[in-house]
């Protein structure tokens, strides 16, 4: 059985051993930065007391519905200051792994995407050739002549390879439908990530995990998963960044993902962050499967 | 072991003691007596000839986007002659269990369906108050105030207490989001039936489960399934027709929702026919987990 975590909050011994372990700081942002459109008090101040003692930050999210530059933005707006360079968002692992991993000979290597813009953004800026995603062809109603013409292939682009699915707000019948027919026809399946809910709004909507799902319900098929707790996520970061895996920490609020994340990637440390999804309920029982090395009541309670 | 399935198709004395054996003969339809809008030669023939001996003829279908009624004119435009009482469909079915087995006292007794007006009709028929189904207002893209008016109820009917979910071609985000905050909440969750694929136009479309799954895959929750093989559906049946199920035979393509409801309800005889989903070989394995009684190549070699 895993030791229980050391709770940091209010031990400033225990904060400052703590992060003097690490050069590396990853984190999820949405329950841990931020929750929504709300940042936490004090969420600023801490990433920049981590910054001026020479760590490194890196932002690790499995949100696909935006590119790096989209988070970019994201991050501003909320006043937090960053860089291109720190963001690794899961619809660009997935382009990195479908372009720099699976190399899919031409031209049997489109991808059909379900999803949003930023895995149209990320494709692009990896050169590949993609369909699907916002073309608004596809935001309506299935036909009766779509039946026809989605099984006898006439729909159907011959040159696809991948079905990569991500979270889609504008997911429908006829888009889950020529999804399954791709992978029936023997596509490879790619998901961003498999988180089951979004949280917003203080309560949780679906997530990319509960898009690609009928598609897995369907088939039978499990996607590779390019999110956290993908370890293809973990390679491709530490292949970007090349630090040591023992003097990095994964701070994140879902234990199930972000902090499973970084027990499987063998980093020096994890923070679990009571501001999100997970609660310590979960590592407090017997046999809890995924159990952090520390955790905090909120990330600000690092500097506080 | 069970032992293998007696193969029927040719033997004309292996039929007839067959046929001799049943009072009531349960059917599935799509894969059956036709697959999509093509009805399979000599079904009307097949059907005559077991009603011409006395045979009790009874259509059962998870198609849950038909009420009775509708699938009554669906049988009469396949030229197959029918009453509305020979039919039972999975919103029937759902409707019956809400109304008559569940009976949640008024006021917080309100249905939020996902699912298309064949299970309204059924609702309605059956005095059951709901909302969602067919409503234009949510056939449209979620807003950012959604997301705020979902999260603090305003959005919800507070007098929801189940959610049931069916095949909805108008699926999109905002009805999952819908569906699960109502599961969230407290409301039973039920499904029409959980059939992952829809067989049409000689391949597969999203089926009924694969709408549901996303919810399951959110909350963690199991539906209770009104539909093949359910035996919640069987047990409606037999209170309706009150036949003697070991007079019984269901006839079906489908192994682990036709032949496994047939199986689990112990009624007499089971059927299988090739002209569907399943393939012989899924029984001719080792430790085959659903093995018919019997099996045709098509149904009309039963009057071949």
């Amino acid at each position: 059985m895993a030791p229980l975590p050391k709770h940091l909050t209010g031990d400033k011994a225990a904060i400052d051993e703590f992060i003097n372990q690490f050069d590396v700081f990853l984190f999820d942002c949405d329950g841990v930065l931020w929750s929504g459109d709300h940042l936490f008090p004090g969420t600023v101040e801490t990433l920049e007391l981590l910054r001026s003692r020479g760590k490194k930050t890196i932002f690790v999210t499995n949100n696909s519905t935006k590119s790096r530059a989209d988070y970019l933005k994201k991050l501003t707006s909320m006043g937090i200051p960053s860089n291109v360079d720190e963001i690794f968002a899961s619809a660009y692992s997935s382009a990195i792994y479908i372009s720099r991993i699976m190399k899919l000979p031409a031209p049997k290597n489109k991808v059909f995407v379900i999803g949003e813009a930023g895995i149209e953004t990320e494709l692009r800026s990896e050169g590949v050739e993609f369909l699907g995603g916002t073309d608004p062809a596809l935001r309506r109603d299935i036909t009766p002549e779509d039946y026809t013409n989605i099984a006898n292939g006439s729909m159907l682009d011959e040159n696809v390879g991948i079905v990569l699915a991500g979270l889609d707000f504008h997911i429908n019948y006829l888009k889950l439908s020529l999804g399954y027919q791709y992978l029936a026809r023997g596509a490879k399946f790619l998901a961003t990530n498999l988180d089951s809910t979004l949280p917003s709004a203080k309560t949780f909507f679906p997530g990319a995990g509960s898009i690609s799902v009928p598609l897995i319900n369907m088939t039978g098929q499990q996607p590779i998963a390019l999110g956290k707790p993908s370890q293809a996520m973990m390679d491709s970061i530490e292949g970007k960044f090349h630090f040591d895996r023992k003097k990095a920490c994964m701070v994140g609020d879902r234990l199930d993902t972000d902090i499973q994340f970084g027990l499987e990637g063998k980093l020096g440390g994890t923070l679990a962050v009571l501001t999100g999804v997970s609660r310590k309920e979960q590592w407090e029982v017997e046999d809890a499967p995924v159990v952090p090395h520390y955790y905090v009541d909120k990330l600000s309670d690092l500097s506080g």
